[in-house]
């Protein structure tokens, strides 16, 4: 089975040859888009298979030959990216199946999501497909973006969106725009996204077999899903169960509400569903929950860092440059269902000892704003070293005037590396601000712009390390 | 009563002549950043006052005459901000009073967040002060900025930290790096601050004096407040009663938790008192409670915008490309308690008849993926004519191909303009999605990240209209 997923889905993370069929010269158009980005990442070296697009009007694009028909196309051929209208799609299918290709992304959207007429053509699809034992992506959707193997069907161009750099976090969307979305801010906010699926109206390849691939894939440390709605509910629990022991899965599950249920049944056609049911589906699989999607991103980039240092237990440490700040964190502390923890006599005393007296040695520890960056240095070791805590929470203002920056980066980094205890960063200000924490989360120390997103996302290593304390203490 | 706090207050803002007590040439010293704000900002023609370093052991600094005591001072001296160490301001205060200043800002520390002996030296100073008539800002705190005028006491340097531009909107904290680290992250976020008030220890002006005053100060749109705790329980509703019938108070106070009282007590010594009194006082008042920063500043941006334009009642209208965000945005109607807008026939029979069949006309309506600017056109056309909207949000995701920028940036800002209904827009996406965003902010639409984010601000101006509406009518 767990052989059977990966060497099925290989192909669209990695092909060894792409059929875009439908690709045009006309500049735009998404059959032109999809070419352009597997043209120019061949060109860059990071596309490492062959491109044939295929058009019956054209003999050659972009120095490229063109070919007529499926049937023309080499042997080699394992990926076909189909955005022909709606009505051509079956026979293109027979012709596939025909041409012994098994892996088949179709772009074009109106299907099932425009009612009874494209339904019919979905199953007639599906049938094929399922006949031959060729696996689908779409229809209805954005395709697949790797930015290590240079596969981006994604027919927004660059002109438009940015594409993020690569990175541990898969990323499965059912909203093509949302994904698109996504990409581009994802590139802004320095996260790495090392696949994207989004998959649309998912007539074959669902989240369950996704999360059975990424099982296997190495390079991915967390899965975040966009879903609207689970068709296969008792499948989706089962691959579930055998992925989160493995790696966290993260989902933001709309339609959560009446109105939203609506809007989504309009949307793709999903049964939304109770939203207690899927409460309890998630809770039952280990699967994290998103309130949002910025929710979302910040878990995942805590568990791309720390995925294999999650907290001990749920007594958090604040260290604080900021009183404000630490007291905005206490609250979340207390808001997201996580304990402060209790420091040691001997941690006070060490900080004590080592502290001017008008800092703070207690927890939140405010190291106060005429702190430099060996006032940061104490706080932590004492924090790191104190039994009594599990995980860290550093805020730290840049902006305050002693406060020697690329200094305390570099102990952030420095005990991330050496201590088995997570640490989570917050630091909130302009434009230097970003800068640094850029530099931090290089480093491997993940930053949020807000104390309580920082401890939101600790809250979110807690619950699954309790998880997996739970299930595999069975 | 009231034009005597406007007198009173005016030359913390708007001072005829500054006097520096402790101005220093070191570099990177408070006494010297702050001289330096004053001095550069004179440069560049904003601050238009006269200003006078303190100093007894210096004749000149960059050119400026230093006086040695504060009986030389020139008698148009009208505020005097003091960086000398804790145990000498009581003296300098008597000369203050001698001098007949009546404003003086107390950036030192070391007064009673340090204990007994500190408390003492603070009532020493409230008592001459309280003599005298004279109003001090801290002490123990970062001061004043205001854009406008190059009133600028924040001590730290901008090579540490941007200043924002000036706008509609007050920030007042309690805690003086969360000041400096907001007025920070304003800059980057193009959000203009009008006036910037820390008042850190706040031994006399206090959130009342400033409501007060802010309901006179006409450049102020919405005033926003960071609080920990406040003293004078009785004195705060009032004030807060009678600004909130001018203008929106929008209030983050945190120690709402066990765990953030511990920590506020130990940070500004502020009784953080029941949190559930806290609630019922905002809600009596009609100051709009905010969760976190984020929620503070998504909230002051929608008044600033739209303080005047408040929606007539709770029935939001949905207009987005992205059938993901739409649901994302239902949701969040339903969460903040807002209801979702039943579209007339006459406006489902309009966008029908002006829609591509495959564009979904309803609530929220979806303009799809392949839409232009002109699409959006017909749906906020319908929206803003539909009797059973009251405020609309639209949804933008740049990023789809055939959607002209500029063309919508302008289509939303015009209905924004000569509509009644209030119009709030979320862009998702990178560097490119945050360009259009700030142009569309210039032209008076708040712009949000998220679908939940530009929802909750909707919430808080629909909830603020209800209270007007409350107590106005009767």
């Amino acid at each position: 089975m767990a052989e059977k997923i990966v060497e099925e889905l290989r192909p669209f993370f990695d092909p060894k040859a792409v059929a875009i069929i439908g690709a045009t010269n006309k500049k735009g158009k998404v059959g032109n888009v999809i070419f352009e980005n597997f043209r120019m990442n061949k060109e860059r070296g990071i596309f490492k298979g062959n491109i044939y697009p295929v058009n019956p009007k054209l003999d050659e694009i972009e120095g490229y030959k063109v070919y007529h028909s499926v049937e023309e196309l080499p042997d080699d051929t394992d990926l076909a990216v189909i955005s022909i209208p709606a009505p051509f799609v079956p026979d293109t299918m027979r012709q596939i199946a025909e041409k012994g290709i098994k892996a088949v992304i179709i772009i074009t959207g109106g299907f099932g999501e425009l009612g009874e007429e494209g339904k019919k053509l979905e199953r007639e699809i599906y049938e094929i497909a399922k006949a031959n034992g060729i696996r689908v992506i779409g229809p209805n959707c954005v395709g697949v973006y790797v930015p290590d193997t240079g596969v981006d069907t994604v027919f927004l161009p660059e002109s438009k969106m940015d594409r993020p750099q690569s990175g541990p976090i898969a990323f499965v969307s059912q909203s093509g725009a949302f994904a698109a979305a996504m990409l581009d801010w994802a590139a802004m906010a320095g996260i790495g996204i090392g696949k994207m699926v989004s998959y649309g109206n998912k007539i074959d390849v669902d989240d369950a077999d996704l999360m059975d691939y990424f099982i296997h894939d190495d390079g991915i440390n967390v899965v975040t899903f966009y879903i609207e709605g689970v068709k296969d509910g008792r499948k989706f629990m089962e691959s579930a169960k055998r992925i989160t022991r493995v790696k966290p899965v993260i989902a933001l599950k709309s339609g959560r509400t009446e109105y939203g249920a609506k809007a989504a049944s309009s949307h793709t056609g999903s049964l939304a569903g109770a939203d207690t049911i899927y409460d309890a589906v998630f809770k039952q699989t280990g699967i994290i929950r998103a309130e949002d999607f910025e929710h979302m991103f910040d878990l995942a980039k805590a568990f791309a860092a720390l995925k294999d240092k999650l907290p001990k237990g749920d007594r958090i440490g604040i260290i604080t440059d900021g009183g404000g700040a630490g007291v905005m964190a206490s609250d979340a502390v207390a808001k997201f269902g996580l304990r402060m923890a209790e420091l040691s006599e001997e941690t006070i005393k060490f900080l004590k000892e080592n502290f001017p007296p008008h800092a703070v040695a207690g927890n939140p520890t405010d190291v106060v704003g005429d702190t430099d960056a060996e006032r940061y240095r104490v706080a932590i070791e004492g924090f790191v070293n104190d039994p009594n805590v599990d995980a860290i929470l550093v805020i730290v203002l840049f902006q305050v005037p002693l406060l020697e920056e690329e200094k305390i980066i570099d102990i952030l980094a420095e005990y991330q590396k050496k201590s088995d205890k997570p640490i989570v960063a917050v630091a909130m200000g302009g434009k230097k601000t970003d800068r640094y924490a850029r530099m931090l989360e290089e480093k491997g120390v993940p930053v949020y712009p807000t104390p309580e997103r920082g401890v939101r996302a600790l809250a979110g290593l807690v619950r699954y390390a309790e998880y997996l304390k739970k299930v595999k203490g069975e």
